[in-house]
């Protein structure tokens, strides 16, 4: 773009603004990275960040709202998995590639854990609207891939898909934290038995 | 005893701090049921239970020292459920009723959470010792159970036992966060239809 051009104020200002937020977002993440996501105020990581405490507010109205989108800018790929919501991939192997690259993103999971707790313990938390969206969309999308996999015989169809993918969400998420605790809790098998004990004539 | 007895003074000091503790302890308990667990201060609880910061730090050197007491004093049973670690109940089953045990005391499955949270925030906090401790002593217990009801063919035998332990609590744990967040979540009937996935020959 030509320096010269009209460009119109409130329009240049926007972008620049979605620039900033994404440069302050970055270097947050990076922090958030070293330093694991031990709790803080947004004051310390203005700091740390190297903005001011009024910059930083100026994007995020909250903690909360930064952890979010740290979160969901540290993330590599959709929780469904790699292999897209359309895959044929059983419900508990795709939770625990999805964890499995979630480990390998420094904090990411310790930095989960936080947001998880703050949504309990504060309705009106942005944490609190991030994990309820995000627990409904994966139930919805395993619930979906589940009743496709009853039909051609993968997953044995005498369980509720429902449950099925309730249940193999809160096993990932449940075995992750003692795997935090104590690194010698099999996360990888205990999910792979799960896929075992769902399986179908025609599963694995 | 006679008030004219010869009480050697530290042994009445430490009866009487252990009495103080436990007073303030109880108070607490009623501070957190009514306030939920919601991320706080030592000094703001001070206030809430009605003493002085330093009384309370005097015998909760930490946030998380207290919280941890809290949640002791609150649960009113053992994690392995009412039956003891003897029963034959069935691993999901004895989940299921601890947790819902746990629900009927106001706050206290918010508390568990925060709690979790917090051992995984901090290598270094009270909460990191408890929690780590609690789940090894669960799975152990669970694995021991799993094993005699494996040998008396309630449970199936083709699954180690220690990684079933870690998926009933994992399933648990992250069914009650799932309800949490929304009701609609059926965490009894997921642990149910888990405890029918893992039924051996003479199991349900």
């Amino acid at each position: 773009m030509n320096p010269t051009d009209p460009e119109p104020r409130p329009r240049g200002s926007y972008a620049k603004g979605v620039a900033r937020r994404q440069e302050i977002l970055e270097r947050a993440r990076e922090v958030f990275a070293e330093r694991g996501a031990k709790r803080t105020s947004l004051r310390a990581i203005a700091s740390e960040v190297g903005v001011t405490h009024a910059a930083l507010t100026h994007y995020f109205s909250s903690l909360d709202e930064l952890l979010v989108a740290v979160y969901e800018e540290s993330k590599q790929h959709d929780d469904h998995g790699p292999d897209g919501p359309e895959s044929n991939t059983t419900p508990a192997e795709a939770m625990r590639v999805s964890a499995h690259e979630n480990r390998a993103v420094p904090g990411l999971v310790q930095l989960y854990s936080t947001l998880v707790a703050s949504a309990l313990e504060d309705d009106n938390s942005a944490a609190h609207e991030w994990a309820t969206t995000r627990f409904e969309r994966l139930r919805d999308e395993l619930t979906a891939r589940v009743e496709r996999l009853q039909a051609s015989g993968v997953l044995r169809q005498d369980v509720e898909a429902r449950l099925v993918a309730a249940l193999v969400i809160a096993a990932s998420d449940g075995l992750q934290t003692q795997w935090l605790l104590d690194p010698s809790v099999d996360h990888e098998a205990a999910l792979a038995m799960l896929d075992r004990l769902l399986a179908g004539p025609n599963g694995s």
